[in-house]
């Protein structure tokens, strides 16, 4: 039997839209704090303009797409045109004017878009003045693999909170250091490079203050080519960071500490790591979750990252802070290194109390797996918080 | 530019050596003791017959496939053709005659095989005996694969011991159990389901007295079809088995204690055992490598095992054996389900003791991931061993 015409043009909208997804993965370094986007301009089955979203408050993907469109064709090749978007274009005036005019203006035939978007200022507008306008619309083509470019932005519009990757390197038996603390190193040197990667597509690569006393990191992106840093965080609720650790090297510093009146010195020191250092203090509540602990409330340093438009977090944290982001619902993603040996006694990833029973066991969902070099990187994350966003990017 | 003749001639060899090698797969579970191979022969491009080695004492695949071969094709169709072996065919009389005259009579133009085979008894004997009757033999195609068929049998030719598999059901965090010892379920059910495969496959399921204790496990091969159930195996020094434990069903069970003079009541133990439970007690001398410890010398149990013709051990020990067998560098093969939940305080799949350096980690490669279900398959294996084994199929 012959596919019927309606499943051939769905499988051909499938696969411009994969080629679409395709392309906005070279912009994952780029977009913070927008989403990284991509849009390709298919007339008589091919490719007339593409684009991507750039640096914030330049082009988004629709506009250099059809700037791309215009250098190459005559702009009435457009008319009639499908625009392949993997995100629904905005429709206000943000940082630049609303695509969604764009678009419009080109007068395609058919918009097709991955998912729409759930950014409140936008929210379903775009499709709706597209299609009075005229435009057939189709939405939710691979909405998944679209979400699985722009977590982070998605989880901010969705949950107002930023999307949470916690890096682990450790060995075959899970150990991320010698009980002494030797750590150096679990893994082999491609994925330590591959790590690179995933703290540049970050918005915030972030870390406790006793990683920052043992390792003095700097915590930024070496090795892979980026036009961007991500900010460097540190939880530090007593705010004892030396003045010299590394990471003050000129590049924004955020430090979350308890929410307390600063003494004297205190106050001095933060004057002179703003004024000196690049450097910003958060106060934060501590969290009631945790009683005799005295813990900073890791929701409100969520919620602060939010507002302050932060989509990726990418933690390299001990297992102090690593527990305390799973025990408080808030680790989405667990990126881990295994590499293939066994160490026997030493640190675990996750300082965890113990469970009464192994239903209570935290329980994610494998969604990748591959070699790197000669260790494999699996990637986990937390399944009811992923299907929570692909609803409401379906809906 | 085109490739040389020469090289359009191996990539040929390599696609039909593929084939077999595929072939061999399908008597995974029957040939035991001796090595999965199978033979293809081609005559102008085609395959004209093909044969598996079969149970014990029946015919080996040479034999097969020009069995298939003769009800298929008029017999001088086999003069000029090619055979394609996974293994070197053997040339001595053992509970069949030898192959190689089989192969020979046939008068075919070319013989290619996989690897030689290092079994004393053969070791080269059958190349040099097709040589002088004028066949053309090519050796060496795909012998890493090859030696992935059998590195059981390969391993008790090459080094007098079997290949020994440990598979471990683990969570993300390495974890076997929670610390009370409640470890069902820890992995899905697909894993479990897959882990019968590796049990299918070996010739013995060995485990150690503590979790025939804790949890009396059958140990025999369940909802997957196999015409052989391996036989299996318990250390238990001090010979405390009960006498009613589930693994007792008949099924051949052999028994590691301590070589020393068994007491009346264990030796009508021994007698009750032997007549109604089909076991055997294996007496091995207490190793020297653990003083106080008192174990049993595992490199011994392996000795035994290969002087028994027994090729893949598959272990499903507890942590103190599997530490013991790693410590005894006779750990081959890391076989890991690792189920995507975090568990926090719990059992190690390893009891080892503290490592001084990290440099001194037991270092392994990972040779395959999969998703199995919703739980990641990991495959490691000791790089050395597989090294020399290699070199020696090789030389």
């Amino acid at each position: 039997m012959n596919p019927s015409p309606e499943a051939l043009l769905r499988q051909q909208d499938e696969q411009w839209m994969r080629e679409a997804i395709q392309l906005a993965h070279s912009a994952l370094y780029i977009t913070s704090p927008n989403p990284r986007v991509a849009c390709l301009i298919v007339r008589d089955g091919r490719v007339v303009g593409k684009g991507c979203t750039q640096a914030v408050g330049q082009d988004h993907a629709e506009v250099q797409a059809i700037k791309d469109a215009k250098a190459r064709v005559p702009a009435e090749a457009l008319r009639g045109a499908t625009f392949y978007v993997t995100l629904e274009p905005c429709s206000h005036y943000g940082r630049t004017p609303p695509c969604v005019d764009a678009v419009i203006a080109c007068q395609p035939a058919r918009v097709v878009i991955a998912m729409r978007d759930p950014n409140p200022l936008v929210a379903g507008r775009s499709i709706t003045k597209m299609q009075q306008a005229g435009i057939e619309v189709r939405s939710g083509i691979l909405a998944e693999e679209a979400l699985a470019l722009n977590p982070g932005f998605i989880s901010r519009m969705v949950t107002k909170r930023p999307w949470l990757r916690s890096k682990i390197a450790c060995s075959m038996d899970a150990k991320v250091a010698l009980a002494d603390g030797e750590s150096k190193w679990i893994t082999a040197a491609a994925a330590r490079a591959d790590g690179q990667h995933w703290r540049a597509r970050s918005c915030v690569v972030l870390t406790g203050i006793g990683t920052v006393l043992a390792d003095d990191p700097l915590l930024n992106v070496r090795a892979v080519e980026t036009p961007r840093q991500p900010i460097r965080a540190v939880i530090d609720r007593r705010f004892i960071i030396d003045e010299k650790a590394a990471l003050f090297n000129g590049g924004p510093v955020w430090l979350f500490v308890e929410d307390r009146a600063l003494t004297a010195a205190e106050q001095q020191k933060e004057a002179r790591l703003v004024q000196e250092k690049n450097a910003r203090l958060i106060k934060i509540p501590l969290s009631d979750r945790h009683g005799a602990s005295e813990a900073l409330d890791l929701r409100a340093v969520m919620a602060y990252l939010a507002d302050n438009e932060i989509n990726e977090v990418h933690l390299e944290a001990g297992p102090r802070l690593n527990a305390a982001f799973l025990e408080a619902n808030l680790m989405d993603e667990v990126l881990m290194y295994m590499a293939p040996k066994i160490i026997g006694p030493g640190r675990e990833a996750f300082a965890l109390s113990p469970l009464q029973r192994l239903s209570e066991a935290r329980q994610m969902v494998f969604f990748e797996q591959q070699l790197v070099g000669t260790d494999i990187r699996l990637s986990a994350r937390d399944a009811q918080r992923w299907q929570a966003m692909l609803a409401a990017i379906s809906e």
